[in-house]
C-alpha cells in the first residue's frame, strides 16, 4: 500500500472534491413534516442538473421506522435519470436491497455503527447482526452490476459509549473490504469529529482504500463540519457527504445542526479554489426553497448571507464623506 | 524577521490559544433589546472568573451610532476588575479614547477599514481622517501604561468593494507599527475569509508582528469561521477574538451567524489538545442564559448539543437487544 500523499498524486482526484448529496435521504429522514413524492422527485431532479455525480435518492428501510421516507420505491422509479449520476440508496437488510435493486438504484449504501449500543439503538441488532445480513446482501447484489457502499457510523465517537477507539474502526474497515464491499463511508453521525481526529483517521484508512472509494460524512452539529472537511481533504480524502440547506439532525441534540451544508460546502471549496463542479448559484436557489417546502428554517449560511461576490450596495451618505 | 515558524517555537504560545471575550462589546453592539447596566456588567464579571485574560468589555463611541452600549462609562465604572484580565474599549476618536482612560480602560482597540469604502460606511469619514485620529489618540495616551490595539477591519474581504489587496492589508499594519500602536488584529468583518487565505495573510503578518501582538477576529457569516481559526493557528496566530454563544453579526446579511462563537472555540480547542485555560462549563452555562437576556435564540452550537463527553441515556429497548 502506498501513503495516501502517493494515492492522490497518482488519481484523477487530485484536485477536485466529491460531493455526494444526500438531502434526499439524510435530510429527510428526520423531518416531521410529510414531503409529498412529487416534491421529493422534483429536488431529486432539480439537483442532477447542478452538477452533482453521487445523489443519496432515498432509503428502503421499514416505513414504521422512518414514515418520511416510505415512499422510497416511487421516488427512484420517477425520477429522470441523467447521464454521469450515480444514484444511491440506503438499505438496512436484505429485503431493503432487494427493494432498492428493483427500483434500480445504482448503488446500495449499507449502515452499521462501530458503537454496539448504538447499532443496536439505530439498527436494533448487534454489529454481529449487521455483519451477517452484509454478507446476505453482498452475495445478493453480486453479479448485478449494482455497487456496494458500507458506512461505519459513529466512526468518530457514539453519543452513548462516547470514544471510539480507532483500531476497531480501522478492523471495520478491513472487514468490509473482505466482504468484497468496495466504497467505505466514515461517519461522523452525531458530529463528534474534530479535525485532528480526522487527520489521524483518515491517514490510515487510505493506507487501505483508495481516496476514490473512501467518503467522509459529517454533520456540524458542534460546529466544526467544514473544519473536518479541510482536515480530511488535506489527509487526502476527496468524497464527501453534504445535505443541501444542512439537513438532518441529530435526534439526541434538538436544535443542533445537521449534516454539513453542501452549499456552505460548494461555496467553501469555490472560495479556496477547489473544483467541484457544482453549480452554486443553483444550489442557493434551491436551499432557499426549502423553508417552504417543510416549513422551518434551515441551518445553511450562504443562503443568507449570499455568497461573497454579492456585493452590497454602497449607502448614499457614504459618497458625500 | 525571523519566519512565523520560528516565532511559535519560542515563545510561551506555543501551544496556548489566547481568546479575546467579545461578546459586551461587538456581540451586544446590534441588540435590538436594551440590556441592562447591571447585565453587561454581571455578565462581564462572570466572564471574568471563566479563565479569560481579555475581554472586550464595551466602547466609547457616539450614543447615537450604538445607543446599545451607550453605558460604557458606567459598565467600566462598575465592573470588578479581576487580576490578569485585561479590559478593552473600543473607540472611535480622540474622544472615545479620553472617555475610556477616565473609565480606566487597560487597552483601547481603534478600527479603520481596509476598504475605503467600508470605513466611510462604518466610520463616516476617510481612511486618511482615520489615520489621523489614530494619530492624536497615541499622542494622547502615550505615557499612560495603557495598552493599544489597532484593528484592520474588512482584512479579507468588504461587503461593497469585494476583494481586498493584500499588499494594502500589509502597508496599514506596517502604517500602525510606525504609529507605535502595538496590537493588530485581521477583522474579517463580514465572514468572507477562507482558510487559505488566512493561511497567507497570517504567514506575512507574522513576517512583522509577533504572535503575541496579533489578534484574528472571524465571523463565522458562511459557516468557515473555526475552520479559519485552524487554519491560522497553524500558520502561526495565537490570539482570537469570539463572542459567548455567537452574538453579534453583520447589518447586511441577516440571519447570518455573527462572531465565531467562544463556547464553540473553546469546545473544538479542548478537543483537539489546545489549550486555553477557560473553563468551557461555566461558557456553557453563560451561553445558555443569553437567550432569556436577550430575547432570542443565538448561533453557538454546543450549548446546544452538549459537549461530546455528554453521554445520553441508554434507551430501554437498546438492552433487550
Amino acid at each position: 500500500m502506498n501513503h495516501a500523499s502517493n494515492h492522490v498524486s497518482n488519481t484523477p482526484f487530485a484536485d477536485k472534491l466529491i460531493v455526494q448529496e444526500v438531502a434526499p435521504r439524510d435530510g429527510l429522514q428526520i423531518e416531521p413534516t410529510w414531503v409529498d413524492t412529487a416534491d421529493k422527485v422534483a429536488l431529486i431532479n432539480a439537483l442532477s442538473t447542478a452538477g452533482f455525480t453521487r445523489i443519496e435518492a432515498g432509503s428502503f428501510v421499514s416505513p414504521k421506522a422512518i414514515p418520511a421516507l416510505r415512499d422510497g420505491d416511487a421516488v427512484f422509479q420517477r425520477i429522470e435519470r441523467h447521464a454521469g449520476v450515480i444514484y444511491v440508496a440506503l438499505v438496512p437488510n436484505l429485503k431493503g436491497a432487494e427493494r432498492a435493486l428493483a427500483a434500480k438504484a445504482d448503488e446500495l449504501n449499507l449502515v452499521m455503527s462501530a458503537s454496539q449500543t448504538h447499532n443496536r439503538a439505530n439498527m436494533r441488532m448487534s454489529c454481529e447482526s449487521s455483519l451477517t445480513a452484509f454478507g446476505d446482501i453482498v452475495r445478493h447484489v453480486k453479479g448485478s452490476g449494482v455497487l456496494l457502499n458500507a458506512s461505519v457510523a459513529t466512526a468518530f465517537g457514539c453519543p452513548f459509549e462516547g470514544t471510539i477507539d480507532e483500531d476497531r474502526v480501522i478492523g471495520i474497515v478491513d472487514t468490509y473490504r473482505e466482504m468484497g464491499i468496495e466504497g467505505i463511508t466514515l461517519a461522523d453521525t452525531t458530529g463528534m469529529a474534530n479535525p485532528r481526529q480526522v487527520t489521524r483517521l483518515v491517514a490510515r484508512v487510505l493506507e487501505r482504500v483508495e481516496p476514490s472509494a473512501l467518503t467522509l460524512h459529517f454533520h456540524n452539529t458542534r460546529g466544526l463540519g467544514l473544519a473536518n472537511v479541510l482536515a480530511a481533504y488535506e489527509a487526502g480524502a476527496r468524497r464527501f457527504d453534504a445535505a443541501l440547506g444542512g439537513l438532518g439532525g441529530c435526534p439526541f441534540a434538538p436544535g443542533a445542526s445537521g449534516n454539513i451544508c453542501t452549499e456552505d460546502l460548494v461555496n467553501m471549496c469555490d472560495e479556496t479554489g477547489i473544483r467541484t463542479g457544482i453549480n452554486l448559484e443553483k444550489l442557493l436557489a434551491l436551499s432557499r426553497a426549502l423553508p417552504a417546502l417543510l416549513g422551518h428554517d434551515v441551518p445553511g449560511q450562504v443562503a443568507k448571507a449570499g455568497r461573497n461576490s454579492d456585493l452590497h450596495p454602497v449607502p448614499d451618505y457614504v459618497l458625500q464623506i
